[in-house]
């Protein structure tokens, strides 16, 4: 019984980290340093709309992190850190060349049990940074668990690759159907239905379909959704000649004639 | 000047997570709740070694969570949550079908500075979970920050498909190599010429010629190193059939003829 039951469940492989999508939209990230590092780290938290902070001395910072700073981005403490900098820090971020401050500071966040990660010592990190590729929506990090940073970097440029083109904005496509969805049918029993649908919608066209989809196309959907069908990509495209195309002509196949004509 | 400097660094793309590769080993995680939401975070967590108490009555145990609880894989509390149950848990899980409880965790574990994710419920989450791919020390997360979850496994088996097989072999090959040139050259001095021939290795072959290197290749790359060099496939494998050949041997070309006697 137990070996069946190993075979059907997944095996636990362990060795890996809880790879997780943090959310730090206006949350205080204080970050300590102003190098090239900092500027990697300073970029991440932007891009997830953190409120950033910045302490350095005015000489530390790099060309980035300056132009950051003077364009308003993150806000900056020019001068060394000071244990009340951690005031309402949601997370810290430590890039400095200083040992023996970056430990001192990494005590103090575990004090306050503060998420805090300090560049280039694992023992002294929450958590660690992976690299990541970024189209709209879609977001995809890859980690070696530090096994080889670089090879993370030329997976991550490989796949970047693979991806077909736009899929950020296939993606943003069915958010905003998923969106309008629950306009249209906001009923928190249709809940199941709803979900349902929406599978059926993603298993239905590929992506470099959905990433031509017009805001008259996603109507367009919609009209199918009472029924709980899906038409064809060749129907979706015959209701956009034909606006006033009713459901009925497409499904008993007269409408198909007058197309060729 | 503004605009060059918007041009020479990286715009910001707000809307995104900041993706992190969360060290859990050892570290305690609850997970309330028992059902297949549950299943899924608890693998999750024990493979990136964490220790995890699952809180639940027996009766609302699924298959997998109550045979890892029969394995030992996780802890049980076989009983509803306690507000006791946070003393020590560095992260909460929850996943049960009763929003007021859920609540009430999250605002306990607010408290308690713990991170936590109440499932689907993001505004009563700190982080969000993603699409993982792994390979031994590979992972991938991908993630379309809730506009398409069905898209995120779909890109996630894409993205499995396209890459080479036996990627997470490379890179474990390339953590051994890592591993193996601090023992041969320990010197703190030498570390940016140590990450220099790394990256020159990662560099020199695919993944797939990396998946197959054997311990013996790995000792043969090592002899390259002192000259900061890196020997080509080809003499590689000369290497491999011959393991006496010396380096000059395979410099000045004259092994070249006795391959092919």
């Amino acid at each position: 019984m137990t070996s069946a039951h190993a075979q059907k469940f997944p095996a636990v492989q362990g060795g890996g980290s809880l790879i997780l999508a943090w959310q730090i939209k206006n949350k205080n990230v204080l970050v300590v340093g102003g190098g090239e590092v900092a500027a990697g780290r300073i970029l991440n938290c932007l891009n997830a709309d953190a409120l950033v902070t910045v302490v350095c001395p005015p000489s530390g910072l790099n060309p980035e992190v300056a132009y950051r700073v003077g364009q308003g981005q993150v806000s900056h403490t020019p001068r060394n850190f000071e244990p009340s900098d951690l005031d309402g820090a949601d997370m810290v971020l430590v890039a400095v060349d200083d040992p023996e401050a970056s430990t001192q500071i990494w005590k103090l966040c575990k004090e306050r049990r503060i998420p805090a990660n300090i560049a280039d010592v694992p023992p002294e990190c929450d958590f660690y940074f992976g690299s990541v590729h970024r189209d709209g929506p879609l977001q995809i990090m890859v980690s070696t668990n530090g096994k080889g940073p670089r090879l993370a970097s030329s997976i991550r440029k490989f796949i970047a690759k693979q991806l077909p083109k736009d899929a950020g904005k296939a993606i943003e496509a069915i958010g905003q159907l998923r969106a309008k969805l629950r306009t249209v049918a906001p009923n928190q029993d249709e809940g199941p239905k709803r979900m349902g649908w929406m599978t059926k919608i993603s298993d239905a066209y590929t992506w470099d379909q959905m990433c031509d989809f017009t805001d008259e196309d996603m109507d367009n959907l919609l009209r199918f959704y009472a029924s709980n069908e899906v038409p064809s990509l060749e129907t979706l495209m015959l209701m956009r000649e034909n606006p006033d195309l009713s459901k009925t002509e497409l499904f008993d196949g007269s409408f198909g004639f007058s197309v060729g004509a």
